[in-house]
């Protein structure tokens, strides 16, 4: 995809600052941090979507978010929690269509969070079984 | 973890509504759900952390996570995005101590999102470098 801002990286057409990388991955900073320490792990692979997204390369990315966790803690950065974060089409956020698991180091008053539904609460089993029966149904 | 929320629904001692399960995994509806099918994956295994996760488990919790993406987009509830999200540690937002990874179905006015510090915005190469030095020292 030569187009793809991500593939660039991967091909070294652009540049990024790489801190980790295997035969199926590579781990780079993101350039709009939200912590100091927030990077990116990419499939070499393109894959615009997690529908396009090879099962393995999928595994492989969160066993070296994992790692990015560990090295998160382990360094000298401010790191008192971790998020892994991946975004799914336009709507959930995504702005780069090539999957990239966000691991985002979190600390005490970092400004970061969740923003919820007005209606978030707990619900009963019965709209839960409705929702796992749509679900079941769907999965293969 | 005869303690552990997570560990009562992996050995049936507490209420779930269970969608899939494998050797290592298991996936049920999120009784306090930010969209109608959030549903979460866990390990069989107790890991109260990242640190303590497997990391086999871990690749397939995220196997699962992509199918169950898969699921609800193919499902007739509403999704036109999904969220993965991952908390580890309480000031990264984590409540139950069990690791887990939420599946969420995202649509258009859902009001989920993510919540910036003020000062979110792209760095400089000189400040992705440090970053990424701290981090490379500390990878294992």
């Amino acid at each position: 995809m030569s187009d793809c801002l991500f593939c660039g990286i991967v091909d070294g057409r652009i540049d990024a600052t790489v801190v980790a990388q295997d035969e199926r991955t590579l781990a780079f900073m993101d350039i709009r941090p939200i912590t100091p320490g927030h990077l990116l792990v990419i499939p070499r692979r393109h894959g615009d979507r997690l529908a396009a997204l090879d099962p393995e390369d999928g595994a492989q990315l969160f066993r070296v978010g994992q790692r990015a966790a560990a090295a998160l803690y382990a360094s000298s950065l401010r790191c008192e929690g971790v998020n892994l974060f991946l975004a799914d089409g336009e709507v959930a956020g995504q702005e780069v269509f090539h999957v990239h698991l966000h691991v985002i180091p979190r600390f005490a008053g970092d400004g970061f969070g969740l923003r919820f539904p007005p209606d978030y609460e707990v619900v009963g089993r019965d709209e839960l079984e409705r929702s796992a029966a749509a679900v079941r149904e769907a999965w293969s």
